[in-house]
């Protein structure tokens, strides 16, 4: 297997960067790719060991492009996911003044982030989009626009300075990203991780979606993520990628899944994984009745009942 | 007040040609805007009666900037939707030929729904995406692109011819579209009614949006649409955009959101409007128990127990 990871591109982006937070990372090829779709691609066509791309941040909710990638084709696993906060720098061609930008570009998913800073400090600027924010630094080093946000650490890369920094309209803007691979058994449970799901109901009526999470709640497991997602049968027609606490190898997110694979349509499993967000220490006590020995133990009984030892 | 509607702009766009399909569009003078956020300032400043924006398609999902518009901000009202199809036409300066074409443009939102098609006839073609579909033929015709993918009514406008029409990569492409005004009483229920509501949950615990969707199910309200917005408060932080079945003047609706507001930390009504996807007669029965009348002698039944009289 080729030990290269496939990145969302280009280089000096935000994903590159929290891509090399991972230990991993510094053993491997990082190669960057055009989109999500082709860096997942690149996976699933065997040229790329993994490929890391963001996933939800708190400004925009879940990225669809890399839930959709996820919920059809070829299945794929999350092995990895990285939490990263982000502040934008302004960048300019150096000696450019506040006062001398007419035109500002990066990518879409950065206007929701700066529009509050543009509306203060450049309210007469035009914005026009670009293919990345390092894509849009690169257009102002070329002279096509006058400013690009984009992560601080681009200026250096395409010879720009930083006009202004810490830029960000949310308090706590972070971006989650995940390292995807083909199916393979999951790592060890951590004592914090997280279970990545796609489920698909089986038909539409009244309390059809409680019922669905009632699987979870009747075994203690706790949401993290609800996200709908199209299913492309026309308006109304949703399927839900879930993340719930816990590792699939825990008795009570086992049996949460075991319930969903009987009641819905289709269940995906897309992995279970160290949680970002939290240390083993943080992560709360399961509720009472819900630990691995209360499964085990009620197992135990029902199988002595069954035998005629009760 | 102005009998004026503003939209999503510019002219030419499928969301014109959605809004011309409502009645009450044909009485009032209909103003372009360049954003969704500009198009409902005008109206939370009084310059427009109403906006007309999209909310949902088929294949993207909810249309976030319109949702969080909606969520937060000063209340609107959703009056009206309408659904409509989409199928892009490819269009070029008349004469061009298929294989001349080496750039391509549209709204970034057109390129999920012609990804497809792109990929088996214009291969490496070089996209770019514009402002909106009809800026998009509009560049086409300044001879800054080769193609644009739009609406085949937007050829006429801007001088271009369409080389292939009827694209869309899903079949029941849709976009839903939403009329939305200041708030006031909604409209009387039609028999084929639709609610749309914003709730941000009181705390986070294993079952919390169970719990949640057991306040509808009880009442044997159906659910329509589910979609998680982030609060901006950082990952994980979510509130949730529903949309149910029936009208706030339908006893089962009204207590649901009764039922919501006592166990929400908050709860804000988008309004009861006119189903666009059925009319009347198609709409299922109430679940047993849950029809007006059962809700009435139920209360009535109560009302005399209290009173002595069982």
């Amino acid at each position: 297997m080729p030990a290269s990871y496939a990145y969302l591109g280009p280089e000096g982006t935000f994903t590159e960067v929290a891509l090399r937070t991972l230990p991993e990372a510094a053993t491997r090829e990082l190669i960057p790719y055009v989109s999500v779709q082709s860096a997942l691609d690149a996976v699933r066509a065997g040229e790329a060991e993994a490929a890391f791309v963001p996933i939800e941040n708190s400004v925009e909710g879940g990225i669809t492009t890399t839930l959709d990638e996820l919920v059809a084709g070829t299945p794929l696993t999350i092995y990895r996911e990285v939490l990263l906060s982000i502040t934008f720098a302004l960048l300019v061609r150096p000696g450019t003044r506040l006062s001398e930008i007419k035109t500002v570009t990066a990518h879409p998913a950065a206007q929701p982030q700066v529009r509050n800073w543009l509306k203060k400090h450049l309210p007469d600027v035009v914005w026009e989009s670009a293919a990345s924010n390092a894509d849009g630094a690169r257009l102002v080093q070329e002279g096509r626009y006058d400013a690009a946000f984009a992560g601080e650490f681009a200026a250096a890369r395409y010879g720009l300075e930083a006009l202004e920094t810490g830029i960000h309209d949310a308090e706590n803007a972070q971006t989650r990203f995940v390292l995807v691979g083909r199916p393979a058994r999951p790592a060890a449970p951590t004592g914090a991780d997280k279970t990545s799901i796609v489920v698909w109901q089986r038909d539409d009526h009244p309390g059809g979606l409680r019922d669905l999470l009632g699987e979870f709640a009747t075994r203690g497991v706790n949401l993290m993520l609800l996200q709908s997602r199209p299913t492309g049968a026309g308006i109304g027609n949703y399927c839900f990628c879930i993340d719930a606490e816990g590792h699939i190898s825990d008795r009570r997110v086992a049996e949460t899944l075991m319930g969903l694979k009987r009641v819905c349509l289709q269940v995906r499993f897309l992995g279970s994984y160290p949680r970002a967000d939290v240390g083993p220490a943080e992560v709360r006590e399961p509720l009472p009745g819900t630990s691995d020995d209360e499964f085990v133990s009620a197992a135990d009984w029902v199988a002595r009942c069954q035998d005629g030892r009760f």
